[in-house]
């Protein structure tokens, strides 16, 4: 029950966009937003998602201009009508709009030049009004110059000045150092502190352990809030991450906390310094020089493609062979028809022979096997739907994990990955 | 541009979790709840993103009352402390909270047999406190039953009901069923009307020509809104997507809507049914009874796994190769060393060769190839970072296409696989 660990400036953000509401685009500056702000000692106390509808957005600022030191909108600056996020900043701040000639002129010119390089007819009449629409400024904003089209602003109201940015994070995020450097929002972050953020992930135990052992640490040293410590706790496809944010001054007592969850957790404890479970195993596959090949049946590449997704991935992954059919099975990496016959595709033998016919096929470090029943049908009462065997065979020694997972197809799948990724991490630690 | 087409009934979500605030978690609730609320006819007005702090999650919920008509929370209902919804939910809407002993005890079986099944010890007194917490319920709520260990509320209050469900999708998504059936969200549901949502979706055009089109459309038909026809675009993975909302009344001008886009897009326009590209790749497959087998280098298997995302893919899907480096691509799936040396692994040749190498070695009636320069390093000025080369083999029939793709690793690599699966498409078409 952490009472928060505040930084004495918080910020609101505003996103806007109808398809982002209604899931069709799923929002990512909110969060970039919130770590950069983190960065700079801001706390951001909540995000408002609206779509396109200009009371919407009005209720949403003057919600967040309430409690708030800084709010930040994010979308709807582009030429169309739809888009109006700066007459309701304009509004709800009290500021009239004029057009600022000087800006109309520079963003035609960007508009010129870019229909010029795609080769398409020099803009006319409709693009000259969003053009007018775009460099309209409310009185006394700061403009921030555009990155692509659409320029943003610090329009200071009555309370908290508000910083307009664009939807595109291509063109946001840059637009963010010119943000900050704007006297208005320079005055607010000066009032902020240091706030740091560290994260311990832990794969093993149920979340209830983990709810125990902060109880216990709280029982001995008296509540963490008191220490300065804020510490929130989440359970991602079965890794148990735990965030503390923290003023400099109580960093001895994150370390106590921290030295307490190893002892507490051993060998459970695979990060406690940010790294998360792909860069950690990455780091053992490279600090042995190993290199690894996948044999999948149920996630059907998905470990092979998350083992890709790091740049320079291929110092360790060669290949892998997605076996989804029996046939493949035995074509591809070698299991014997007879094996999987007998036993049964989903079974310790076949994910062990998967793993050992890849790493020997691709003459690899190690091999993986996977192999179960992702569902929604194909279960049997011996074998139900969840139930995935995974093999790791490091140069010969193999490691077998069966897992009864519940769950959607999706999840099943995501979490027989993790898992052959914490399975890998421990056959190499 | 488009008047909004309003229902009368309207609710506002919050969604709680720092670890969804700070963008550790991406939330997968709200939009699955707008797009739910949708079907139902409601309209959602605004999602607002807390963090753990009881006074965020109050001054969002009385928010969020003040102008919808229903209210609906995920997340917060673990049996940590740091999870409140529960007790805000019950002050915001003044309920005094107490212990339901027959709910306690159905957690607790709940709890049991988890442990049980996963072979950790029997749950102890720290979990019992946790149990006892998941089983405090505000006066005259609705319990909806766990789904994993945490019950759903519905609370009552002076004004609009709130409907509190878990944060992991898995759980929320079939307790919603429940939901709806709750007497207090019944009676609110009742009150809205039908609105109807059609999705277009095409490949090939840029966004500018579909924005000329609906301009050209407006200018001979009048202002779509003026029609009741909501109509709002965006582009993913580089398809367009056009969702119109209308009520039952404004069919007709749908349907003229439909016809000009055909008539403008033809063949470009691959679903006008709300179908996904998944959908008709799965089902011109098994039209005609085709199989498929793939060959990955810089997807990696991401296309094999996406082939299997779908419940029953087996009945087309055999299995692949993922062909990271050279010597997989020789090993696996027979493309000449020679090739590779002569021609660059990223190169039309290797992949047809990858292509007609994966049907071969599994006899499928489909073959695809990939290879491409994902990023960030490896590019060079003859081929860049973002070019990759795709094959699709169907029966010794070769279809090829070079792509120029721009952003991130990961963008590359997933446009690469929206792109194969558009050339599996037209290769079959």
């Amino acid at each position: 029950m952490a009472l928060p660990v505040a930084s004495p400036v918080r910020a609101g953000i505003v996103v806007t966009g109808t398809e982002v509401l209604t899931g069709r685009v799923t929002d990512r500056n909110g969060p970039w937003l919130a770590e950069a702000l983190r960065g700079l000692g801001v706390d951001v106390g909540r995000i408002v998602v609206v779509g396109d509808r200009p009371e919407d957005l009005a209720s949403a600022l003057r919600f967040q201009l309430a409690d708030h030191d800084l709010v930040l909108t994010t979308g709807g600056l582009g030429p169309t009508a739809d888009d109006l996020t700066t007459a309701v900043v304009a509004e709800v701040q009290g500021r009239a709009l004029r057009l600022d000639p000087d800006l109309e002129a520079r963003i035609a010119a960007i508009v010129a030049g870019l229909h010029a390089q795609r080769g398409w007819a020099p803009p006319g009449a409709a693009a000259a009004a969003g053009i007018r629409k775009q460099a309209m400024v409310p009185d006394d904003a700061a403009v921030l110059e555009p990155v692509g089209t659409a320029p943003g602003l610090v329009v200071p109201g009555p309370g908290a000045p508000v910083v307009v940015l664009p939807g595109p994070p291509s063109e946001l995020r840059p637009m963010w150092t010119d943000a900050v450097a704007v006297p208005a929002v320079r005055a607010v972050l000066a009032r902020a502190v240091e706030l740091r953020q560290s994260e311990v992930r832990i794969w093993g135990p149920p979340e209830a352990e983990l709810a125990a052992a902060l109880r216990d640490h709280e029982d001995t040293h008296g509540p963490l809030a008191d220490a300065g410590l804020e510490v929130t706790t989440c359970v991602r496809d079965g890794e148990l991450e735990i965030v503390t944010r923290y003023a400099p001054d109580a960093a001895a007592a994150y370390a106590g906390l921290l030295d307490f969850l190893h002892t507490r957790f051993g060998a459970q404890v695979f990060s406690d310094d940010g790294r998360r479970l792909d860069d950690v195993v990455a780091e053992l596959l490279l600090a042995r020089a190993a290199t690894i090949a996948t044999a999948e049946s149920c996630t059907a590449g998905l470990l092979a493609g998350r083992l890709a997704d790091r740049p320079g991935s291929s110092a360790y992954l060669l290949g892998g062979f997605v076996t989804y059919a029996n046939e493949a099975k035995t074509a591809e990496v070698g299991v014997p028809a007879e094996l999987i016959e007998r036993l049964g595709a989903v079974s310790r033998e076949v994910a062990q022979g998967m793993a050992a016919g890849a790493r020997a096929r691709l003459g690899t470090t190690v091999g993986v096997g996977i192999t179960g029943v992702a569902g929604p049908g194909g279960g049997t009462a011996d074998k139900p739907v969840g139930l995935v065997h995974v093999a790791v065979d490091v140069e010969g020694r193999v490691h077998h994990r069966e897992l009864r997972l519940g769950g959607t197809r999706e999840l099943i799948r995501r979490r027989t990955v993790v898992a052959a990724l914490h399975l890998v991490r421990q056959a190499l630690q």
